[in-house]
Parts: C-alpha cells; sequence; structure tokens
C-alpha cells in the first residue's frame, strides 16, 4: 500500500467532507487553499474538488510552473478563455447540479456571475460554505510543523544579529533593512508581515510603522516579525530596554512576561481559547493594568499570518493538537511606551512546544 | 477660498456620486480604496462616505494612528465590540434605507450578514457596486504622478546597480537579494510585486521565481520589480543578454524593443485599450511570433500594481488623460528563453511619459 503525500492526504480529506455533505463539487479560489490543497505556488488558479477527483484551472503564464508542482489533480490550462467560460463549460458537461463555494472568500459581484451558470438537468445550486479548507489546516501535519520550525529557527537567528547592531542613534528604519536583510540571508523567502520596530514611547502603537526615530539610551526597543520559509509564516516579538531599564520598566516587563508564561503554561489540546487568554490576562488585570491590554491574547498561524483558532475572552475555540498559536500578551501606555512579548507555539496533548526561543529578557545583551 | 486637499478632492468627488446615485450611503471595505480616500496606510478600517459627511471606522490598535493621517472624516474607533454592530447601530441612528457596498470587494458571507442589518423606517436596501472608487483612481492627480515619478526613479537607480553585480556563477537568488536591498536603500518602502529575475532559458517562465540557477555566459537576463513609495508601485522589465548576444537573440530582443516602442507610440488620452495592444501586437505578430505573446499589452499601476485601464486585445477600456498604464510585450520560447520589455507611462492628451527610462539595450553595461 503506498503512503499519501501531503497534499493527495489533505485533498482526500476535502473530497470525504464534500461527499458527506452531498455536494458534486467545491469549487475553491482562495489561492492560500489551493497552496495547501495542491502545493501551487502561483498566485492565480482555480480548483474544483469533488469526491473522486480534483481539477485544477490555470492560466497560460503558468504551464511550466504548474507541471511542476501540482500533482494528483487533473490540470487544465486556459488560453485565450475566462474561468467563467471554463467553469461554464465543467458544470454543464458534468451535470454538476450541487456546488460549493467559499463564502468568506468569493466576492458578491463574482456570487451574481455565477448564478446564471446552468447545469444539463437542475439549476445549479449553489451552497456558500465556510472555512471547509481552513478547518482542515489548524491542526499542522509533520511536513508543515517542520516548516513552521525552520521558520521560528530564522527569527531566533535574526534577532540575535540585531540585538548586536543596535546602537546609540539609530533610526527603526535602519533597523528594518538590517532586519529583513539578515530575514533573507537565513533562508526566508521575505518577511511574514511588514515588520514592527519601534523604539521608546513610541513602542505604544500597536501596529506602529518603523520611522526615522532614533535609539537612545532607557528606550524600549520593540521587535515583531517574522519569517516566510516554504510557504509558512512563523511571528515572534520581543521589547527590551536600550542600555540600563529603570524600576518601573523591569517591573511592567516582569509582568508581561509572567503573564506569557502563564498563557503558554494553559495550552493543550483542549483548552479553550477564552480559558488561555483569561490564564495570561488575569495576570495583568491583577497589577491594575487591564485597560493597557486591549486586544485578543494570540492567533492561529501557518500558511497565512492570522489563522484560526484564536485566544480571546470573546473566542469560542477549543485548542486542538497540532494546532499553531501565538500566545502575545501587552501592555500600551500612550507617551511611556508598550510591551509584547509573543512566541507561536504547536498545541501538544499535555502542553506545547514553543517555536522561537530567542532572549525574551529586558536586557538581551 | 481654501483650496481641497487631494484626500477631500476624492472625497467629494465620491460624496457626489453618491448623490447623484440616489444612496444614503456608500460602505467601503478595499482598504486601497480607503488608503485613496482617507491617507489611512493602516490595515484594518472601514469608511462610510455619504453626500455631506465621511465616516471613518477602525478599532484601538490604530487610535494614534488614525489622528496622525486621516482628517476631514469622522473618526469612530470601536473597542470590545464588531464593526458589524457599529454599522448596525450608525443605519439605525441615521435612518439610512439605500446603502451601497462594494460588490468586488464583499464577501458573501458579509454579504449575508449585513441583510439582517434594519434601518428606523424601510428594511435597508442594499446595491452592489462595482468600481465607483477605483474609477476615480484611474486618473492620478498631480501628488499621485510624483509619487509614481519618484517610486519609478527607484527603480531605474536599481536597474543601473544590479547591472553592475552580475557576474559569472551568480544565482537569480542573490540577484533578487542585491534588488531588495537597493530599493530600501533608494528609498523604497518595499517591492511593489514579488520580483522576477530569471537567467537563462528559465526567462520563458512569465511568473517565475527566482531560484539557484546560476549565470553564464550568453544566458538571458530578465529582471521585472517594482517600489512602492508612499503607497504608490512601480513596474519595470529589462531583458538582456549576459555576455555576448548570438544573432537570434539580437533579433528578437529588436523585435520586442521596437513592438514596446509602437506600443508606447500609441498610447494618448482618448486611445482604446484594444487599439494600443494591437499596435504593438502587430509587429510581433508579422514576424511570425504571435503564439508566443500570450498576454496582454499592459495595465493600470497605481496604489495597486495592477489596476484599470488595460492594454488588452480583449479590452474595453479607452484611455483618459493622467491614467497610468504599463507597455510590455513579450515572447516566451519555453526551452530558448523569453524577452519582456516593460515601462510603465503617464497618458496625457497627445501622447504619453514614460516613468522609468534605464537602459532598454541588450547590452546594458
Amino acid at each position: 500500500m503506498s503512503e499519501l503525500s501531503p497534499h493527495e492526504s489533505r485533498l482526500k480529506n476535502l473530497s470525504e467532507k464534500i461527499a458527506i455533505e452531498g455536494l458534486n463539487a467545491l469549487w475553491i479560489t482562495n489561492m492560500v487553499n489551493i497552496r495547501y490543497l495542491t502545493g501551487f505556488t502561483g498566485s492565480y488558479a482555480q480548483v474544483v474538488a469533488t469526491p473522486h477527483k480534483t481539477y485544477f484551472y490555470t492560466d497560460g503564464r503558468y504551464r511550466e510552473q504548474v507541471d511542476q508542482e501540482v500533482s494528483g489533480c487533473e490540470i487544465r490550462v486556459f488560453v485565450g478563455t475566462t474561468w467563467l467560460e471554463v467553469l461554464s463549460e465543467e458544470i454543464l458537461d458534468r451535470d454538476w447540479s450541487h456546488i460549493g463555494f467559499e463564502g468568506t472568500h468569493l466576492n458578491v459581484a463574482l456570487y451574481e456571475k455565477i448564478q446564471k451558470l446552468k447545469s444539463k438537468s437542475d439549476p445549479v445550486g449553489w451552497k456558500s460554505t465556510s472555512g471547509w479548507v481552513e478547518e482542515l489546516r489548524i491542526a499542522k501535519d509533520e511536513s508543515e510543523k517542520d516548516a513552521l520550525r525552520r521558520s521560528s529557527r530564522v527569527v531566533d537567528q535574526v534577532f540575535d544579529r540585531l540585538v548586536l547592531e543596535l546602537r546609540e542613534g539609530i533610526t527603526e528604519k535602519e533597523i528594518l533593512r538590517k532586519m529583513l536583510n539578515h530575514l533573507w540571508e537565513y533562508g526566508a523567502t521575505g518577511p511574514s508581515f511588514d515588520p514592527i520596530v519601534l523604539f521608546g514611547a513610541r513602542s505604544s502603537l500597536p501596529h506602529g510603522q518603523p520611522s526615522e526615530n532614533t535609539l537612545h539610551a532607557g528606550d524600549w526597543v520593540l521587535l515583531d516579525f517574522g519569517a516566510v520559509v516554504d510557504g509558512y509564516c512563523s511571528d515572534c516579538t520581543r521589547t527590551f530596554v536600550f542600555g540600563e531599564p529603570d524600576t518601573i520598566q523591569s517591573e511592567r516587563h516582569a509582568l508581561i512576561y509572567e503573564a506569557q508564561k502563564a498563557g503558554i503554561a494553559a495550552v493543550r489540546a483542549g483548552a479553550s481559547g477564552k480559558g488561555v487568554d483569561a490564564a495570561s490576562r488575569r495576570i495583568i488585570e491583577e497589577a491594575g493594568l487591564g485597560d493597557a491590554f486591549m486586544h485578543g491574547l494570540g492567533h492561529g498561524v501557518g500558511l497565512e499570518i492570522h489563522e484560526p483558532p484564536r485566544l480571546a475572552s470573546s473566542s469560542k475555540d477549543i485548542l486542538q493538537n497540532g494546532a499553531v498559536v501565538t500566545v502575545e500578551p501587552g501592555i500600551y501606555i500612550p507617551g511611556w511606551g508598550g510591551i509584547r512579548i509573543e512566541d507561536a507555539v504547536i498545541v501538544g496533548e499535555e502542553s506545547c512546544e514553543p517555536l522561537t526561543s530567542c532572549d525574551h529578557s529586558i536586557s538581551p545583551f
């Protein structure tokens, strides 16, 4: 018996779902889901999965690439025609009358167009689905865990380099450039999101952009960044003081680190996203700083930088074995600064595996 | 009389359109359109434009940033609530019953949710709109042209540097890294898309990804890249030979360059996207290579790397004064290589202004 490749195995899981839901086919337009299911890394394709077979459509620009990357699908390269015409013919040829589409991805204008397509017998019944592939993506398989570990290792290496390159008067933008350089140098195909590099009081901007702001002794340094390796995103934040921290800085940093460790300690299969958030948040609230922690504790990460599940007071998610989530408590005090400490972890049965391990301390020099 | 800022002027144009269409409000969810209308550079916001006033919604993470960037709008920062609740209250408060949304952006799942919102008197009539803001974005104003010129200047500078850095045995990935470095060095906030760097026969992959492939004498070098400066994208392709070109390389390169110049010569306000495509394509077809040019001649460029209008045989667009389009004929011959030459140009009344001007020749050394 031959073993299935990761992509074949993912397509098989999806096919079973499609059969159980009583559909002829699921039309997939979200490129991240297409990459997950087929391995295709290009920017344009559509996939129609059925209970027995998967059809892969792309245009002439990707003819060679699709041959190199995609297996286990029937490939159709369309030239001089539109995806709508191709889909229309397939539906008619195969007499598909129950077709699902990705309701959280397909836009209303396209939805209006597909309403007009016809099958041989009945009119097509379109079913808006939500998160079928995303649900499969939550629990990472071994090949994905491996990619996430490698992606996270790059972050650790880059962090260690950056710490040595900080000096009085350097700007946030200069550190950003060094960071991006090091990411490539250590094998990332790029950053997993626009990195955040903030000094001093600007660290209180939860999503601030790097500026010409310069570094001085006693300033906060907040670095929030990740790598992409084989398509998988890492995500890590460190906050520390350049030079000697004062007493309040030290106390509050210790508080956030304690809150982060409490969050990580609460992560295991079966725990709730709400419960893990509470385990960490409680510590910040008890110190009277609950109002300064105005975001959720964390989010899933994988092929995308933000995925399910969510760790938050409003989350209804239960953590699955093999899910990957960030744990990132933070406080933001305008005019004074912000502190956030973040690691992504792989959820295990009894505990979790932190993916990044670079120095968490307030003085990582 | 005070002069309107670019953003105020854009909001005014949109307000007039909303009034003419008989809507109470247009709900805008596309972040690029939001940046265009308000100047906000963050990643999450929603805008509700009305004939008289514009409401800007974002969450707590962007409180400080929105104050720095956005003017001319009533700003609501929501915390501990969802955009759906906020929108629901606004609709009820203001008794909006005719609301447009961006049908080419809003997904079906959200559309199903907003169907349930209620105004005071009538049920809300939701109108799917398409391209209202995108239409305003086609003709660039002076501030946008200036940003596009600066963004394109960076590309010229980076190209000149890269040409000097090519050497026997260097890999596509190494050139990619140098390219990305130089982009930042010359002031870009990043590349405007994943750059294409291909050597030898790999240049026939219209969207190939840089690899460990090494450079040798007589190889094609294809560089397709752009910068982002103040949010505006540049886009430029050059193809040349490392070392001495052979006769066929020289002939075909001259052909594509001739086709590109013919395309550029055809660009002016009032010309059709179909006509400009034909002016360039004819030259390649007459040389018997029409089948190897399997994409459209060009696309609009601005805040996004692909915008309207299109230059293609299937295009129905007429070029407006102030539009910006790429002109990029190419041929792709598997096993031998590909040649593409591309510049973006600003459409003028009588002719056009090319934005990039780095060396077009087959031996730019």
